[in-house]
């Protein structure tokens, strides 16, 4: 187990991209900056794209006000009916604590609700209002034609080639 | 510009992954689950490998309490003499405000001191300590380790498409 420390300090480190860098857009690779090791680790790549993603997602999504945790909580509790916090904290990989926050966000929009569970009367699950189907619906054709854009510099094939060693990473080594 | 409200609440929504899942470790993939269109996208795609890597880096740097920012941080302060705190916030793409967390944690670890820079004096550069610079080698042996360790399940040569393909997310499109 690590200490509570680096966590959570992490949690408060694990930032979003500048507000301010949006016009300019995050650099990945100033041209007078020493990354030194950085530029040979695989997972200082995945964070590059990760922030450029980052960036056009919210571009993209402003006019909804959504973030990408914010579409995948919504995607989640759509396609899976009497999903509880914490199994929606599991899913996405975050803490309850975070699941919290963005539940809540999502229901000052309008566009989830917390209803009591059948079973458990201390707990409820979390459904997308009426609403929140129909912003659902035009949300995620821009989450596509964000994604397509981020991608198009990317073959069909090499977008599958991506996505496929991307999920290998945290696999044990082949068998010899 | 978007507007702020998505973006602060970003900053709060953007999660380090649960401690409480250390010990499971994060399945991408839960067998019950309904993913939906995440399942098809390249930016969520990158964000599973993100929380299984953040997780091993994490456990592999506990002995140090070093976090992905924190070792980043470390990197680019050392490779670069004479930074500045907004040099560092938008080298490594995060908010002034988070990079001031950043180099708080780091200063309060001994590891880096605030400098009175030459030029300014209401500014200030940021440098290793003696012992950052110590640390630091140990912690960057053990990042590239954590590093391979994660990537054991590709060859060099995918290792190198990876790489590759992922500095091209967010590029315009191939010249017909």
């Amino acid at each position: 187990m690590a200490p509570a420390t680096p966590r959570q300090h992490g949690n408060r480190e694990a930032l979003a991209p500048d507000p301010a860098l949006q016009d300019a857009g995050f650099d990945p690779h100033l041209p007078d900056v020493d990354y030194g090791v950085l530029d040979s680790l695989v997972g200082y790549a995945i964070r590059r794209a990760q922030i450029r993603i980052y960036e056009d997602f919210v571009t993209s999504l402003a006019p909804w006000q959504i973030t990408p945790p914010r579409f995948s909580a919504l995607i989640i509790i759509a396609r899976n009916p009497h999903l509880k916090l914490t199994d929606l904290a599991r899913i996405l990989g975050i803490a309850r604590s975070g699941a919290v926050l963005l539940v809540d966000a999502l229901e000052a929009m309008q566009l989830v609700e917390r209803r009591p569970a059948p079973a458990d009367r201390r707990a409820y699950s979390l459904a997308l209002t009426h609403g929140g189907r129909k912003t659902l619906e035009a949300v995620t054709e821009a989450v596509r034609a964000h994604d397509a854009r981020i991608a198009q510099a990317l073959s069909p094939e090499e977008q599958a080639t991506l996505k496929s060693l991307l999920s290998r990473l945290g696999m044990p080594p082949p068998a010899a």
